[in-house]
């Protein structure tokens, strides 16, 4: 009985845990870093003692929100860096990435500029673009990445990807795939001719036109 | 003396006919027709009665709200039919829509779906979507648009290109054409090698990914 409790308890917590991060993830990501302690809390539904036993500082919070989406994108971009293929390396960035932030909108916010609080965040940012751009510098040496290509556009593919939704989170999906497809042949140097055909996208409604993201 | 304070109240009226309209636009653009006319009174600072008194249903402020988007709209789908070469129609479709998003967030909003209270915005929008089609048919029939392109994927550019913003309007504008100039490449079913060049973009941070829309 007293097992069963204490099983109990330990469950509860790593609930609150759970929640908690969730809850900071989307809020940093909806409004930035800027967000109260109290406030997370208060969403989360913890107390604020709770919130602070588990988390004693706002860089913990920060760093333990983002930390696996940073694990996830900094071994996508390590594995592109190992292909022997400079296209096909860059091109599975692109596709993976875009395909993790279809189905985790708070994705992208690990790699939001600012976060003087959150050292360790900031370092392993640094290391993820700075590889990205050796990447993109292969692709373009190998003649496979139009030239006129920049980290910029990184950005650009990636906020245009973010506007994009479906129903479900399959259909986001799947729409995603059509899209970073489209967009992956006019970044190439040269284009096959006739394009490769897309993958099919699943039915998209007007309706989600001017759905919130 | 009394010209003055009769033009000053011309003026008023005017400037709350405007701002009622704005703000109609973006509320039922960021939550669809659902809002109530006391809600968006309030947001634009006006009674309830004098919203009434310009619009006297609903069906008269959705019609209103969006009737200069639609006319736009239109006009360039008009244009686009009329022109002797269907790829610089079909592409220049795609470029204005995307430009009068960028400046217009609620742009979109004349095409979202499940208008039934106002059936003249449904017919125009109607109108507008089948000779898009005629467009997208002629382009293909002359071998320039690639076969696979459907309508669908007219939405899925348009949430994309939803999805893109800067750090000032005029950015926000420069960065869609930069989109849209490299998406039309591979909507071709024989795209140029070399590509053409892209029109420059804006510098573009990373900050600007987690920015609400």
């Amino acid at each position: 009985m007293a097992a069963q409790v204490s099983q109990s308890l330990r469950v509860d917590a790593q609930d609150n845990r759970d929640r908690i991060l969730e809850v900071a993830r989307r809020l940093f990501a909806a409004r930035g870093l800027e967000v109260t302690m109290r406030e997370i809390a208060r969403r989360a539904e913890v107390g604020v003692a709770t919130l602070y036993r588990r988390f004693p500082t706002r860089d913990s919070l920060v760093a333990a929100a983002f930390a696996e989406q940073m694990t996830l994108c900094a071994a996508v971009v390590d594995e592109a860096l190992a292909d022997p293929d400079p296209w096909h390396g860059f091109s599975s960035v692109v596709e993976r990435v875009c395909a993790m932030q279809a189905v985790d909108r708070g994705f992208t916010a690990a790699f939001v500029s600012a976060f003087p609080q959150a050292v360790d965040v900031a370092e392993r940012r640094a290391v993820a673009l700075r590889n990205f751009g050796e990447i993109i510098r292969r692709a373009k040496a190998s003649g496979d990445l139009r030239a006129d290509f920049t980290l910029d556009d990184l950005v650009l593919v990636l906020m245009a990807n973010g506007g994009i939704r479906a129903d479900s989170p399959a259909e986001t999906v799947a729409a995603t795939r059509r899209f970073t497809a489209l967009l992956l042949q006019s970044l190439r140097a040269h284009p096959a001719d006739p394009p490769a055909a897309l993958p099919p996208a699943p039915p998209i409604g007007l309706h989600l036109l001017n759905q919130a993201p």
